[in-house]
This record gives structure tokens, sequence and C-alpha cells, in this order.
């Protein structure tokens, strides 16, 4: 079984071995016309490094990995509720990784495990990666941060929110997409907006619910207390709090989750009380995982940049940018679907 | 920052540097005590053995490659619809390969591509892994299996149907699962079902067809033509079908889809028809991805026991078993929710 070698590809870029290293390796005194010509050639021939020699050759492992939080994950998984994040994640950042030759790997990280960070240490010094994507709640721990800066390793910040500015820095403005969604809601004539909030282990929680209560503000409103119920963003906190709100005396007549899973308790609680949604009961959900696009009606909802995100922050990691201190903030899409209404 | 070493697992569990070496590498002479004691050890410290080191000494790289489907992934994944199959591997698979240490890898191959054949060389000389995790439709492609075979890569394939009877092969029993819903249609007192068939891209699109047709013959009912629709597994595939049964004259009081696109198309389209599910049609969907149980109503399904398929695989690949022509059949469950019920 004869393989392609950096040979076969110089021959077919017809320029030299030193050429094709040097567009492979990221190299000085690469044109854009010779990038092309090589990559042009590689694609052809189906070249793709080999990572032992590569290795060998340089300090580059041609490996990402990003970091999930383990039994969350996991969780969801198991119970066939999985959000689409890690979908998302690899489809913006294999792509990236591919298309330079990189390899991401996932590996699993358990927030509450004794020795979180001993285990961070180890799958670093064990796989060497070229860099790191760090996702919530992970992207806001110091100490892991302080492993990966003892041992140089560059990181990218998924939604880490403010205060430790190290390492590249990658949001999407939480706290503006809550205003959207609530000034949507406003907008259409609603006064009495219910919110549900999120887990406060993560950072995201409180911003989104800034952001509502800002947009609240802006346009005059007050938010009577009962109607923001603290919970998790599971399905099940959902429903406690979906209980919460429609057992007031006075209900709101629209609801903001911090979650798909929120938002489908919300409208599984409205079909048990027989209120229709969006005719009795307006609703905004957060994320837009696919269960949020087939409910019926399908929900308007705030989607999450995430394949955006990890696509940044691969790109960030190959080129090997410095970081700066520059927080890349990336849009976000709202999207209104059938959930919302003046109302009733 | 210093790393934890085989030095201090030997300390910690009292015992040789060989014998932790040979616990690690799956060496023989291993009773289950020591085994216990060194694994206890590793957990209590958080060791990961260092790979390049490992692959030093040794021919292993500690890496199993899982090959998905590419262009078929992405799209679902940008468009927001991701079912969790990816997901569901990596709960199979990362847990059994990190109990040994193992990292799982996963890459995307482009079913239509000109150089398919050359990709698959070209990572696999360059990554070297243990094992390889083949998925439809690539685990039905006898060029890719004859390149594996070549380089001696072992491989598994799931769900790769009957045939070629190479590596290890891993199934659920299709046919079976589709004969099970038919006969929950029946029982219920189903008569007219119809039936919504996936792509002929995939050899289990023909043999759940076969289970339904099986059950109905048993049961002494025939099918009318008209009451299978040929399609794809996607969402627009399932509304073009659905369109085509609530069209005919005599229309089906139950169907059951292949996939839980064209389950949930089919839910949407009863809706719009104002057919209510399941008084006035029952649907059993197949696959129980996340947003069948969100659905409402949530949908009966016949769940895909891919994470334990997956976990097969991964562990067969990293004991080493030869393959010896065993078709590992894994259980699927029936998932019996609000979408079925006797006919109206």
């Amino acid at each position: 079984m004869k393989s392609v070698t950096i040979r076969h590809v110089a021959e077919e870029a017809g320029v030299s071995l030193q050429s094709v290293s040097r567009v492979i390796n990221n190299g000085p005194n690469v044109t854009d016309a010779l990038r092309d010509r090589v990559r042009a050639a590689i694609d052809k021939l189906g070249y793709v490094p080999n990572m032992a020699a590569r290795r060998m050759g340089g300090s580059k492992s041609y490996l990402l990995i990003a970091f999930n939080d383990r039994e969350p994950t996991l969780e969801k998984w198991r119970a066939g509720r999985g959000s689409d994040w890690v979908a998302q994640m690899l489809l913006g950042a294999m792509p990236r990784c591919e298309a330079d030759g990189y390899h991401l790997l996932l590996e699993l990280l358990d927030g509450h495990q004794a020795r979180l960070h001993q285990r961070v240490d180890a799958i670093v010094s064990s796989l060497r990666p070229d860099g790191v994507i760090l996702t919530p709640p992970h992207s806001q721990d110091a100490a892991i941060l302080d492993r990966l800066d003892a041992r140089r390793v560059p990181y990218a910040r998924l939604s880490a929110g403010g205060g430790d500015a190290r390492g590249h820095r990658i949001e999407m403005d939480e706290n503006e997409a809550a205003a959207v969604a609530t000034r949507h809601l406003i907008g259409l004539g609603h006064r009495r907006i219910g919110f549900l909030a999120g887990s406060a282990d993560y950072a995201v929680s409180g911003v989104r619910l800034a952001g509502f209560r800002r947009a609240m503000t802006e346009a005059g409103l007050t938010v009577a207390p009962e109607l923001v119920q603290e919970g998790e963003f599971s399905f099940e906190s959902g429903l406690a709090a979906a209980d919460a709100l429609l057992a007031l005396k006075d209900r709101p007549t629209a609801v903001i989750a911090s979650s798909d899973e929120q938002a489908l308790a919300m409208l599984h609680r409205a079909g048990d009380a027989g209120l229709a949604v969006p005719d009795a009961l307006s609703l905004v959900s957060f994320d837009d995982t696919p269960p949020v696009s087939f409910s019926l009606p399908a929900l308007t909802a705030i989607r999450h940049p995430t394949a955006a995100m990890a696509e940044r922050a691969a790109a960030l990691l190959i080129e090997g940018a410095a970081p700066d201190g520059t927080v890349h903030v990336l849009p976000f899409e709202f999207v209104v679907r059938g959930s919302t209404a003046r109302p009733g």
C-alpha cells in the first residue's frame, strides 16, 4: 500500500521539498501563490502529513484538545436529551482543524473531581496539544488556566465571562441577547414577562438575567420578584419553575427561558394547563438546539453561535496568535418562530 | 509543574515499576489483585501514561479513530437538526477508551469524495490508530476494508448489514425492531399501517422495511403498495411522504417512520391536516433522538442502541480480540409513549 508523501506533493506542485515543508508548517517566506499551489497538490493527492514525522521535525503536535464538562454532558447523552453543544463545537472546529492538518480531540473533565487539575496536567503532558479549547465551567476556572500557563499551552476560553483576562476569550453578547428577546416581547405588547434563570454555576446565567432586567428598565417596566424563577438549565428545573409561574394569581403573558430544556418544560406545562402557545402564553427559548425547531409550535429562540465560537477558537490557536486582551464577541441570531404573539 | 509519573504510581501502590507497566500495557501475569491495586493508585494520583513514551515502548498508539459520514453529519449540524448519533457514539466509546488510557478521535469522511480511499490511507498512516470504528455507509464499503486490511489496522463495523463478513460486526436487529413496532400497532387494532422507508444508500433501510412486511404477513395482513413510501431519512423527505399518505382516499390509521425526522414530519403534517395524534393517527418513530421525547405528544419509538454499539466496538478493539465471524447483535428498546393508541 503506497503512501502519498511530501515528495509526491512537491512533484505535483512543481516546487521544492523545502517549499512544501514551509507551507505545511506555516513557515516564513510563503507567498499566497505558493500556498495555493501546494494546497491544490495536497488536495489532489489526498496527502496528510505524517504526524509523528512532523512532531519529530518540530515542536508541533497538530492536535487541539477541547475540554467539556463531564457529568452534565454524559448525563444528557444518557437521557437521550443531548443538547447539540458538543456537535456544534465539532461543526465549528473540525473543518477548521482539517484545513490545516490538525486534529481535534474531545476530552471530558469532571468539574467536581478532586483531581481535576492533576488530570488536566496529565492529559496535557501526555498529548502535548498545540492548544486547548475550554468551555464553561472550566473556562472560568483560574486553577486550570494556571496549569496551562505553567506548561505554556495556549488556550481559548468560550463564554468565560468577565474577570480573568487570560487567554483568547470568545463570547457572545448574552446580555444583549436576553435584551433583544425582552424587547421583542415588549414590542408585541407584553408587560408582565416571566424569566426562568439558569444555573448559578455558570456565569452566563446572571448575565442573561441582567439583560432581561436592563431591557425591562429601559422600557420603563418593573419586574415583580415572583416573575423571576431561579433554577437550573434542566427540563426538570423548568417544570418546577413553570409550575411556580403558572400558579401565580396574576400570571405572566410571556416567558423567557434561559435554556431550551426550560422552554420545552414551560411548553409542556402550558399544554397541561390548557394554555395555548402563543395565544395564551408567548415563549422565547435560549440556545436553539434541535428539539426547539421541531416542537409544536416551533419556538422563537436566541441561537447561540457555538459553532462560530469554536471555529474562532481553533483559528486563533492554529494561527498561534498571542492573546492581546481582545474579547472576541460573536453575533447571535434571534429566530422568530411560532411561539410568540400579541398577548391574548 | 510536577507530573505524576509511573514511579509515583509504583510507590503509591507499593509494587515494582515492572508491575505497574504490565498493568498499564495489559501485559501477562497480572492478577486481579495487582490490577485493582495499581488502578486505585492511578485513580488516586490522576496518573495518565505519557502517550509518546508508551508509543516508543511498543507498537500501540492508544488511539482509536471513529469515522462518520461527512456531509450528512455537517449538514444536520449546520441546520441545527443534529441527530445525536455522534453524541451517542461518544457516550458509548469515550468512557470505555478512558478506562484503558485510550483516546477516541472523530474524523469525517466524505462518501462522495473522489479520493476517499486515499484519505483513509493518509489518516491511518499519519495517526497509526490501534483500531478504527466504521459507521454506515463506510462500514459497508469493501474498498475501505481492503485499505485497512492491507495496513493491518483492526476495525469494528457498526450496522454494516450482511454480505462482507470481515472485521468485528456490531448490529442491532433492525428487522425485528420494525416487526416489534408493527406488532404493537396490530395489537392495538390497526390494520392499515403506512411505512416511511429510508434512504436506499443505507442497508438498514431495506432491512427495516422487510421487518415491517414480515410482521404484517405473520398477522395475515397484506400491505397495499401505496402504503409504503420510499424516501430519505430527512425531515423534508418525511413531509413529501406524509403528504402522499394523507392524500390517499383510504388513509392509514397508523404510520411507522424509518427515522425520527420522518416521524416528526408526519406529526407536523398530521397537525396541519387537523388529525390528532394518536386519536386519529398513531405514529411510531425509529432511533429515538432527543426531539422525539420532547415532542407533543412524545413519540413511541424504537431506541437505537448506538452508545452500546460504540462501546462494544471500542471494547473489542482495545481488547485486541481477533474477529471470529461473530455478529454482535445488541438489544434495542421499544419505548411506548403518547403517540400510539387504538384506531379512532
